[in-house]
């Protein structure tokens, strides 16, 4: 038995690994173009900035220590050509020549390259990208040299990662996104908080904005942009995607689909004896069930491992799960993460959801340290299902994303979530922890305790609502909406026939700093026979999905009221 | 409707929120017969550490600020002396005298009290214990006037908690525990961890002993131990654990078990119109089905919740669940965690299980700051269902013992925790994160891809069989078991003849560090026809195991075989 693997990296070593531990008497050859394998892919950008200090950390396995540890035959530096699929052969080229490498099961781990936009000038030099050591050394080595400006083309995971470690090196750099946001996968309000913090540490963030044009020039290049602006840079990172890197398997006759391989339920591809696994392969997403390529190292390496299964087991071997594409950055201070769909993948799949948004306490407040994480869940209206959640924040962002992404995977109702015992301490969350406090605001949804409204339908509700600030005075001042009115939440039961008498017939959209108590104020209308329902999220949510917008709309807000409440409330987080 | 609780922590405290929530009408009237409600009770040897500066800090809410935000009438200083069912009427003492308070539903949660161990002179003024604000104040207070040694009598978590702010205050501090480990909650190997930081935060950690009596000086006390030490202290604080506030209720015919008060799964007790929450109440645990209280705040949180939804919603309320018993502790700069079933209530039980021990990283090895979680999981042998999971590490914890609190919750089999898609970035975890990895083994394990040998196993297993050490020289000179054969695992393949010749016949049981290499040597060993199995969790679950006898096993050690491989290898971390 002669297993030969394409690529090896991610899935393509795991796919190895797994082989041999299953059977000792196979003969496994791993083929890669580059002169490493098992790489620390996800570390390059952390290499860049210094932080991983040598190069050789970033190798975690090379041939010697495979061949020592598991009896692989590892060959870099060979480049597949061809495949013939008839004669079982593929084809390669080294330093020595082309040859022909036969095979019992092939299977394809090839990854994914940059994708590279059609901007005439960027074959230039000083254009470059991240995806080997190489590329990773070229990069620190230029850096070291002395690099004063940089232009980032890309703010997805690579180049937000690779703006955030340059800036903080010193490097002036500018992060350029056509999306209108930057990190497309992150919801709006989440992404603004990223943007924020990238602006923090001194990153020149533009959005809704391509290279047109890029002029070489003697010292320094000059990237032309859409909107006329024209920079001089030292270097252009290329971080726009990938693509799958499949360009001769297709032309064999493994059938792709937008350039991706199409695999069945145990990565077996349209010819026999091929298998495929990783960026290069496309996959369902198990919430929408939209077909794309998932480039993530996790979903990868677990692939791997059932594909050799399903070579070397055939019989018993588990199908691949459909990765949920959780994924984390760390930005400056701040954790950004999330599992499951998004809601612009919602609203493409044409799936209805409701979406949750909480900014409760990664720990007790009453500990040093306690810092908000940003929440949010979307689920589905009619059974609870939660379709994905997103978080951002300084601390605890981890943890709950990865207790969601469980949640979503076991088929969870938000509601169920209320039930999780979560590890409690002082130090390390609340007796009501963020994930808990989620469930509860979920389930009052469902059930109709609670109706929120969101900060997307902020216009429509001006035009149509009566606005009511249940903060406190001093919270107020640093920023209304304009025509509000204020009542504290601890004088609005004595005050409700002033709310009637402002509403004028209309409904009353409550609005306090992140949702827990114009959730309480919203309890009280409803029970006094008002049309009611409480900001999802509240001011928090609100300044972050209107983003820059955000100063322009509260801008000439002033307390309508003017009481003299000095001290801002403790919000009593009970849901 | 009038609703009286007893109890304004937790559960109570919960209870009075949700059910204002649910009905404005409702008057609810909360009774303490402490000074203070809603207080920072898991909060309070963090404030006579120091960490917590303000007393304030630990008053969460206030009747004020109750009365404000949720029209609750709280009363502080009201002890309850009786109750009589019969004309749904309760007795309270204050400090105006007795009064009768009618109630159309009642609710129970009076928490529990520190437990009294029968020890002569524990009535000293030297004995304290915490669990006020009063307690902690006093404490903090005699700290700051200078203590010098204090003996903490009882090592669960407020003990040790207690112990270790304590030690970092620069106090001299002997933490007594009748059991033979610290936090007898803990699986041993994993208690034994705790221990060796507490020691290393200069804790006297002192297992297996018991005070038997207390006498009183007029400077100090002494404290006579059943080993015979005397020990003259400033301060005995009394932390032997607590038991359930329930006699004037039980008195009253409140059905209870051993103290705590029975409840059905809407919190209804054995009276009409008397529901009861939180630590005085009895609930069987999900997966022994054992019956004790739960001293637990976050159970007693959401079960407040629910008892709420059960009086004012009786249709429509979900039961309570049965509480996992997920517990956290810091200790120094460890943080030790526990979900589910430990292995004494599983054999206390009859319940069959296996045990995996991991100690991969918790995020990267190749970013800076990796550091090894200390994993294990109970899982049963028939279905691979989780039944337990316990961690100790500097740092990812808290994120893994919640996975898996979700997954037990969720009913997942081990094998599932490898599709988990968690948020993998350098910082943040691994491609193949720890439970992911949990899952690889634990399926090897029931599909017989793995075979594993217990540390709790070792003198059985070294009477009879051949161990095969597969780690370097250099790991080998830190320690070997006596009589093993050291080849190293990069040189099995080569030298299965010599393990041929030294096993003789017997069975070949491998040992390395964690359990990754040996998992692969036993692979080759199966292979080749030998009955062969690997250490669970290596030397260092072995090292746990044996706690202080470690050193005396390992002492004489001498590696039988003399490579002079002077790199430790890299473990290929593929399962």
């Amino acid at each position: 038995m002669r297993l030969v693997i394409v690529g090896g990296v991610a899935g393509g070593m795991s796919c190895a690994a797994r082989a041999r531990r299953l059977d000792e008497s196979a003969e496994i050859i791993v083929l890669d173009r580059g002169e490493h394998v098992s790489f620390a892919n996800c570390g390059l950008p952390y290499y860049v900035g210094g932080e991983i200090a040598e190069q050789d950390t970033l190798l975690v396995q090379t041939p010697k220590t495979l061949r020592a540890a598991l009896n692989l035959d590892v060959r870099t530096g060979h480049d597949v050509i061809g495949l013939d699929a008839a004669e079982r052969e593929i084809v390669v080229r080294t330093a020595a020549g082309v040859e022909r490498i036969g095979y019992d099961a092939l299977v394809l781990a090839p990854g994914a390259t940059a994708a590279r936009p059609p901007v005439p000038g960027l074959g230039s030099p000083r254009v470059r990208t991240l995806r080997s050591v190489e590329d990773a050394v070229a990069l620190r080595t230029r850096a070291d040299a002395g690099l004063t400006r940089v232009v980032v083309l890309g703010a997805g995971f690579i180049g937000v990662e690779t703006a955030e470690v340059l800036a903080r090196r010193g490097v002036e750099t500018i992060l350029v996104e056509y999306a209108d946001q930057v990190l497309p996968p992150l919801d709006a309000e989440h992404a603004w908080l990223v943007s924020e913090e990238l602006r923090r540490l001194g990153v020149d963030v533009r959005t809704s904005v391509a290279a047109e044009r890029i002029v070489g020039g003697s010292d320094r290049d000059t990237v032309i942009f859409s909107d006329g602006a024209r920079v001089e840079t030292d270097l252009i990172l290329l971080a726009t995607g990938v693509r799958p890197d499949t360009a001769v398997f297709e032309q064999a006759g493994v059938e792709c689909e937008r350039g991706a391989i199409r695999i069945d339920e145990h990565g077996r591809t349209s010819l026999p004896g091929v298998w495929a696994v990783g960026d290069a392969t496309v996959s369902a997403d198990p919430i929408t069930g939209a077909r794309r390529p998932v480039a993530l190292a996790g979903p990868a390496n677990r692939a791997g491992r059932l594909v050799a299964d399903a070579i070397l087991r055939p019989g018993s071997a588990r199908p691949l799960p459909q990765p949920l594409g959780t994924a984390i950055v760390r930005v400056g201070e701040l954790t950004a993460a999330m599992t499951g769909a998004n809601r612009a993948s919602l609203l493409a799949a044409h799936l209805p959801f409701r979406t949750l948004h909480l900014h409760p306490n990664q720990h007790a407040g009453y500990f040093p340290g306690a810092s908000q994480i940003h929440l949010s869940l979307h689920i589905d209206p009619a059974d609870g299902r939660i379709l994905g959640a997103q978080a951002v924040g300084a601390d605890g962002v981890d943890t709950r994303v990865d207790v969601l992404a469980a949640a979503i995977r076991s088929g969870m109702r938000v509601g169920e979530l209320i039930d999780l015992d979560l590890a409690y301490a002082p130090p390390y969350g609340q007796a009501k922890d963020a994930i808990n406090l989620a469930g509860m605001v979920g389930e009052n949804v469902l059930d109709g305790t609670l109706r929120l409204w969101d900060a997307r339908e902020l216009d429509a509700v001006r035009a149509s609502s009566l606005i009511l600030d249940v903060r406190t005075a001093d919270e107020v001042a640093t920023g209304m909406l304009p025509g509000a009115l204020h009542i504290p939440h601890t004088e609005l039961r004595g005050r409700l026939e002033e709310v009637r008498a402002a509403a004028a017939g209309r409904p009353v959209r409550v609005v306090c700093a992140s949702g827990v108590r114009s959730a309480i104020a919203h309890r009280v209308l409803i029970q006094s026979g008002f049309d009611s329902a409480s900001l999802s999220g509240g001011m928090l949510t609100l300044r972050a999905t209107l983003g820059a917008r955000a100063d322009g709309v509260l801008a000439d807000a002033a307390p309508v009221e003017g009481a003299q409440n000095k001290n801002k409330d403790k919000e009593n987080e009970q849901r």
